[in-house]
């Protein structure tokens, strides 16, 4: 991922110094990202060690008197967020200052509040990317490969302010998605917070479940709660910061919820099919595979004994009937050490799929 | 999967014939799965064409008079289960009846009624399995491969029914579990139908989003609402049958939900955090591959350009680390021709995982 910088740009091209501000995951990786590309990096971070950590990885060196960052990153924890923003604003008035927060509205409100001259120089960013883990050490230049980045100009932002964001989100491996601040918290309340708080409301009706009961679980629940494992701290902070969106939100949920326990109770076939048939809709709505339409897919089944090497030896056979594969997906047996693999694949591919499988020796299904 | 057959047995020992009542997806798998056992299968359909063709796959032969089950499958849709049930238990005196339907109360309770003094022979069931598809083409004695399946005895069952059913479970590959009819439709309503309907309520907020909000859609909101794909006309009739269970517990939601309004809507992060450790909690109350303990585990991402054979090739030098896969997902990407692989290991092998694939060239991380 060479950057091929424009010799003669201004604000508008990334050539550097870029400045890290938190040298967390987060602001480790962008550091990292940056440095691969050969942009001088500069580090800071409250907390000394992080910055040595973070050279020690070659993310950057730490930064000095004189230094003139072209931009600034700003990677705090989001308490803080504003206050690191304003402060950066003002003490390099040539330098755009981004952020890598999850939520847009409040750290803008936050600038124009306080630093309200400035404000054409911010354009907030939000990569939607993360990790398990956090810290430098678990930081990696691969990290927002592929990923969406919302970069998030507002009415009072200098275009080349929102370029230079662009420019980073594309560099780091990212797909710069362009939101306002307040739709960018609409829409991760939507597609993040909303999904996260409701499956935790499912999976906390299994942790009340009585003895045995559980057994009987499939994939589909594990699938609905999976989200509900992360860390309940850090997303009570996330959702804290999104409180008017999300509340909003989950205000619509249990309207409709309402309706739905109307309609069970009632034995009202008609108004369930229409609640039933909008979530099918909305379904095909999340964006397919490489942002184009979702095409129809089938499963393909095959019973893979649970040892090292097999799912190679599937992979292998299944490479060789050329179909590719869209997803995967195994499928947890609650009895003895075998698994099930779903196989995701174009529909009027799995016919084939399944074939070449079972002629070599696989009990595979639709 | 050879039937290692009692050869003094009686009812308590299946030996068959065994006749199936409907021969669709479920029902034919079963035959199937009954036939390759060498078990002699009788099959009854009130569409004669779906007989032939079940025929046809070797999964039986048509039911002849004077033919004498030991055990008969019903496996019509719910609207016709009970009247089914009682029919096939009146006009077979010595035969045991099982179903293969998605609730179990409301069944028992109809033998109950119409033919009380046969209810010692019926003794319900439940594979947890099933496909996109439907017919007896779709048919596969791999179906219940590892499945859990219910078989739910009530206080007058016959011990040596319920033994048959169990075995029958046994004998088509999967797990047999024993639970109540209502402590069945219980479970279900909590590891299925609400999951199902919840994630049909968010999946519904999607539907209603405005433009360009949903390309910040990632792993997360894919997984809480997959199972929403799922036919509504088909997941009506599913819940209606279980509507008493549903609605219970989808007001237990509700109660939750106002509870988590309130928190987000009032700051109060310590009601939140309740609410979310509750859910963590319940994900880690899911029994674990193998019927085990959950062990800790992390995931390995590794970036795998999209073409056939990647995938392949991914595997075999996954499959050199010696670390068992747990889990592997592709996290779609929405901007270009490249796919994330999340790779599930155990906590304590991850480390080697990730060095293994990075020295063979893949760019991944934890």
């Amino acid at each position: 991922m060479e950057k091929t910088g424009n010799a003669g740009g201004g604000l508008s091209t990334l050539t550097g110094p870029v400045e890290i501000i938190g040298v967390g995951l987060l602001g480790t990786s962008v550091a990292l990202a940056c440095s691969s590309a050969g942009i001088e990096v500069l580090l800071s971070d409250a907390v000394a060690s992080h910055v040595r950590t973070a050279t020690g990885l070659g993310a950057g060196r730490r930064r000095k008197d004189g230094d003139q960052p072209q931009l600034i990153v700003v990677a705090v924890p989001p308490a803080h967020l504003g206050e690191v923003i304003v402060k950066a604003l003002r003490e390099n008035p040539d330098a755009v200052v981004t952020d890598v927060g999850s939520v847009k509205a409040s750290p803008l409100a936050y600038v124009r509040e306080h630093s309200p001259r400035d404000v054409s120089r911010y354009v907030g960013g939000h990569p939607m990317a993360g990790s398990e883990r956090s810290g430098p050490l678990a930081a990696t230049s691969a990290l927002f490969e592929g990923r969406p980045w919302a970069v998030t100009p507002h009415a009072d932002a200098d275009p080349r302010a929102t370029q230079l964001v662009d420019e980073l989100a594309a560099l780091c491996g990212g797909v710069p998605l362009s939101l306002s601040p307040e739709d960018h918290d609409q829409a991760v309340a939507r597609t993040s917070h909303v999904p996260h708080l409701m499956a935790a409301l499912v999976a906390g009706r299994l942790a009340v479940a009585p003895e045995g009961h559980l057994g009987l679980s499939g994939q589909g629940v594990r699938d609905v709660t999976r989200v509900a494992a992360g860390d309940p701290g850090l997303y009570g902070q996330i959702v804290a910061g999104n409180a008017r969106a999300v509340t909003d939100l989950l205000t619509e949920v249990r309207a409709q919820l309402d309706e739905m326990i109307a309609a069970v109770g009632n034995g009202d076939a008609a108004a369930l099919d229409v609640l039933l048939k909008e979530g099918q809709a909305g379904t095909r709505a999340i964006p397919g595979k490489h942002g184009g339409p979702q095409t129809a897919q089938a499963i393909v089944y095959v019973t893979v004994p649970d040892e090292p090497g097999n799912l190679a030896r599937l992979f292998a056979d299944a490479g060789e009937s050329g179909v590719n594969i869209e997803d995967v997906r195994i499928d947890h047996d609650p009895g003895r050490p075998v698994g099930v693999m779903e196989l995701v694949v174009a529909e009027t591919a799995a016919d084939q799929m399944q074939a070449v499988l079972e002629s070599r020796g696989w009990v595979a299904h639709r």
